[in-house]
């Protein structure tokens, strides 16, 4: 059987896509979108191809042409104008008119016959007239009449002019034929979220140390005065642990003791009591009244909430007795508490994804999501993803952002990479990453080109996270002051998106003996700081870091960070740009916290587009110090003693 | 709406696979296929996966467990045993009873209370016991009931151990829950060609040339000789240009001039007269009984026939009359001829593949190569395939596969990268290449490495000709005899598959001033020559190439050309090896056709499995000379006056 029909143009190697397709690439807002593809044909025609987009859900496309460049390799790009889910496809076809041009212009020679070219062009030229409309037809039809005459008097050459003139081109141009086309299908996605996804400042803390006396549980009413000191050190989202009732059953104790003194608060991620379960406030922290007030000065802050999502149950939690069948169920008749042998977490009950109440179960999720954007919420930092089905997320995901494309989505996953990756493509926004864990130049030069340089840019921004409650990493714990300083420049000019969690600006490090845990873990117990006063506290330096990445575009873009070379290994040195290149910012960061290193890094001039013999003003936006470089070394010396990074605006006469 | 179902396990980046699947891989019959792909599932549960493979069109999947190595990448392979089309998938499942054991295992300290845990590993047991059969089923009976005593018991540890004992585990591991699972689809396909796809020498000859007198037109009576010479010199197929009867109009003379003389042959891509088409032989070449006896011959000699396909009419084929609709026809009435501005073919009018009448034109075009099988052709040289539609291709070797699985289609198509890459997934099982003008070490390299180690491989196969009747590369015109052997030699076993074009051999090296186009090229008259006692011919060293490759293993593999270094650009040195390294060649090639160059090489001996302080034999098959090797260098010097090119085999004690 010869089949039906037949693509008439190849349109393969579309760049960027996901999967072949299967998952959108993801940008912000504004940002443009450049597509390149392989078109070609059998043959020796002309193609012609457009690039397509739309939002998703609206008929029309917006059509820019495409251009071609070598190997059959062609380019276009738009822009995204809107939040929400896009798509975009290319159309090619067989641009017989211009096929037509090129050939009757080969054959143009002085003494040739071209009436049947001539009469081959006016078929294409009918066909294209026919189909314009209003004064576009009418002069359409004027230039056939005066080739037709032409041709009558054997004036080929005159009449072929007249069908190559640069005015017939412009008329067909715009009105091709594209009966022998292809277009692809089905179109590839695009997930366009808010600017914010790819450039903020996090910051985590707990509420209910927010008191100032650790004997009282602190509430949302004590976290306002935070609010505004978190506001003045610059960040731009607060991410609040689980503010939701805490189960008593098995609630852990200080330290993640199996049994919790009277007194003790418990773990937030335990949730779920007779108050209610995560569509609950925690009674201790205030009414609703007081969270309204908290949103409220957030959003006088201009400070977004994140507010974690933890698929756990407290064994006291209400879904445990209204929904019995949403849990695991053992033999024994009783309900599988977490673990993850030989840890136990008995205080905590997984939800069963593939429960035969599926329809209930995960309807009941999206409601949490949907209840907490209604009260304010835009952010979800999302608990252990990787240990529930990932159609899940792409499904929830989904729902949410049907009624909310302004929602995102961050996959606390700390897990083998290729979960990682699939997570973000099935519509996680941001992703923590293994950053808090790379501090050898090599590894950080490694692990930042393959997110921001690779195929993961196009869906995968990572979230820098310096330490979390779970994780005070070994750098901290032994490398003191020097060792934060070094870390919150790496993970705030690293990454665009990055974070800490509370305590990390007073530097604490105390953690459990050979463990990468804190002691004394504000997830067991409420910790009451002195957070302006304390001795050694790097407030200024966050704060000063974070000024220099609201007024420095270049540290705002995710995308390409350029390792440049330097001479010693504990000296890591990067370039950060953005898009015109008229901000142009290089760091250089110390790794080594105990002792002094000093290296001669290179300067990609003809990147920056410096001349080799010309002085340009390096302006150390930290320490507000300006050097005076030129050529392509420079030569730098950082000390824990005194300044542990360089973030150096290039400044050029 | 929640989705019905999920996939309950990911399989992701399957290898190898073209395309994402669109196209199948290839193989030839009797080769393993090697299968990896990352398999990963949310949680910690335990997963399995087997490898399917089956022919296109059976039920019934041969499966085989695969093996997972690090990252979350599993393994597996199997071989392909017939010719034809074959399909593969993968089906992966969670584990429960092995994530049992696992779990378990871990639990059973002293003291632990494992009941829960033994009570669910039952229900896991019996489930899988329940579809057991026969004797299995009872076994499997018997350790449960005896796993059921000791829990009765509280003997946690003895029935934890009868649980996870390797009986037990040799009886789950062969009836396991695969309810848990994904199964890829759609499955991936492979196209398993015979071994002469991979592993041949052709010879192209005009068989208008094969007798005595250049004033009388040979017949394929006196290519009866010529193929006994042929299979003499150790070719595998001879490769014949069209032999259907040429048309009359617009015939081109010789050297192909506008107008022919009386008597001129013309081009037999012209095809098509009063004595018939496609389907027809040239009458001059003689009878269907003359062409049976060169069928028998070939296959006495054990040498199988390629045939020109050429989807070109000459004026006056009959396809002309009876078809007109099939052709393209301009708007004074006339027949499109063929044409590439400013180049004319009036001889020739293509086919528009585009007809109203494709079901006439598409079916005709396949019963052409229909009627050639069943005449003893095995192969289909295709002119110009990347100027009909790729559709039509993977069409019509479709078609012809589902009768004639044996069938081989070589793509002649000398076009840019992506159309020939295109015509290989399409179904080309080879394809002609760039290897004609590649000449310089580098470039060598760079294009050998591209077809033998990237994901070319999985889909094409190079047939290296070094002279075509219509290329005559500078290299041969101007190097020489020693150029005609050195390519003579890098055709031979850069590729496992080569051919030349008659008179290579006798090192005809007349041009066309400034073109690679013979002068007084056979395609437009005949040509006799002294094949055997031309001063200068080659034919004892193209005859001893062949009876190397022949007795060589490692020559007739395809893939993983290994470059060696060298330290003189114009020396270029490689290795081969067959798969266990039982037959390891080094091949050394001078590139320069006028000076004797030298070099050291560097000699991989780990690879080769060589002791660093190893002495071993270096037996240069070409001129059966012998030297000993030792270490990781050795020297070699060639020259135009004496050996070009040595074809190395490595000889260990």
């Amino acid at each position: 059987m010869v089949p039906k029909d037949y693509p008439r143009v190849i349109i393969e190697a579309v760049h960027p896509q996901v999967d072949g397709g299967r998952f959108p690439i993801k940008r912000v807002v504004g940002e443009k979108v450049s597509v390149s593809a392989d078109i070609y044909q059998e043959g020796h025609n002309k193609l012609a191809a457009v690039l397509k987009v739309r939002k998703t859900g609206t008929k029309k496309w917006q059509e820019s042409p495409m251009t071609q460049g070598d190997n059959d390799r062609w380019y276009g790009e738009f822009s995204v104008t809107a939040i929400g889910r896009w798509e975009y496809s290319i159309e090619a076809y067989t641009e017989r008119y211009l096929s037509w041009v090129d050939e009757i212009t080969k054959k143009s020679v002085p003494g040739a016959n071209l009436k049947s070219e001539l009469l081959e062009g006016l078929v294409i030229l009918r066909q294209s007239a026919s189909e314009a409309k209003g004064k576009a037809q009418t002069r359409m039809n004027s230039i056939i009449s005066a080739i037709e005459s032409a041709l009558a008097a054997d004036d080929w050459h005159g009449a072929a002019d007249l069908g190559i003139d640069s005015e017939m081109r412009e008329l067909m141009a715009a009105h091709p034929d594209r009966s022998e086309g292809y277009e692809l299908t089905p179109a590839l996605g695009i997930m366009v979220n808010r600017p914010i996804t790819r450039f903020a400042a996090w910051y985590e803390f707990f509420p209910r140390s927010q008191g100032p006396d650790p004997d009282r549980h602190g509430t949302l009413q004590d976290c306002i005065p935070r609010l505004r000191e978190i506001s003045a050190m610059g960040f731009d989202v607060v991410y609040l642990p689980p503010i939701h009732p805490i189960g008593y059953s098995f609630r852990k104790g200080k330290n993640n003791s199996l049994v919790a003194e009277p007194g003790d608060v418990g773990s937030p991620w335990a949730i779920g009591n007779e108050h209610g379960g995560h569509m609950a406030l925690e009674p201790k922290l205030g009414t609703w009244d007081d969270w309204d007030r908290f949103v409220a000065t957030c959003r006088e802050l201009g400070i977004e909430i994140a507010l974690d999502y933890v698929m756990n149950c407290s064994p006291d939690h209400p879904y445990v007795a209204e929904h019995p069948d949403w849990f695991f169920h053992r033999p024994d008749g009783s309900i599988k508490y977490a673990e993850n042998p030989p840890k136990k977490y008995q205080d905590v009950y997984p939800l069963n994804f593939g429960t035969g109440d599926r329809e209930g179960l995960w309807n009941e999720m999206l409601k949490v999501f949907l209840f907490w954007i209604d009260k304010g919420v835009t952010t979800f930092r999302v608990d252990n993803p990787h240990t529930k089905p990932v159609p899940f997320w792409e499904w929830v995901i989904g729902e949410v952002h049907r009624k909310h494309p302004e929602v995102i989505f961050l996959a606390e996953a700390f897990t083998k990479p290729k979960m990682m990756r699939l997570l973000a493509k099935a519509g996680f926004a941001q992703s923590y990453t293994y950053f808090t864990w790379r501090n050898a130049k090599h590894d950080l030069t490694e692990y930042v080109s393959e997110l921001t340089h690779g195929e993961m840019k196009e869906y995968f921004t990572g979230n820098f996270f310096a330490n979390t409650p779970d994780i005070l990493p070994p750098i901290l714990q032994f490398g003191g002051r020097p060792a934060f300083i070094m870390r919150a420049v790496l993970a705030a000019t690293l990454s665009s998106v990055y974070g800490i969690y509370s305590g990390y600006e007073l530097c604490e490090n105390e953690a459990i003996p050979g463990k990468e845990e804190y002691l004394h873990s504000e997830k067991y117990e409420i910790k009451v700081r002195d957070w302006n006063g304390a001795p050694g506290n790097i407030v200024p330096i966050i704060a000063r870091i974070n000024q220099i990445r609201r007024s420095s575009p270049a540290l705002q873009t995710y995308n390409d960070v350029l390792f440049l070379g330097s001479d010693n290994p504990n000296i890591i040195a990067y370039a950060k740009m953005n898009g015109d290149r008229s901000d142009i910012i290089v760091c250089v960061v110390n790794l080594d916290p105990f002792q002094t290193q000093a290296s001669t890094i290179h300067i990609p001039l003809g990147t920056f587009g410096i001349h080799g013999d010309e002085q340009y003003e390096a302006h150390d936006l930290l320490s507000d110090e300006r050097y005076r470089w030129g050529g392509p070394t420079a030569y730098v010396e950082l000390s824990p003693a005194g300044k542990m990074a360089h973030i150096i605006k290039i400044r050029r006469a």
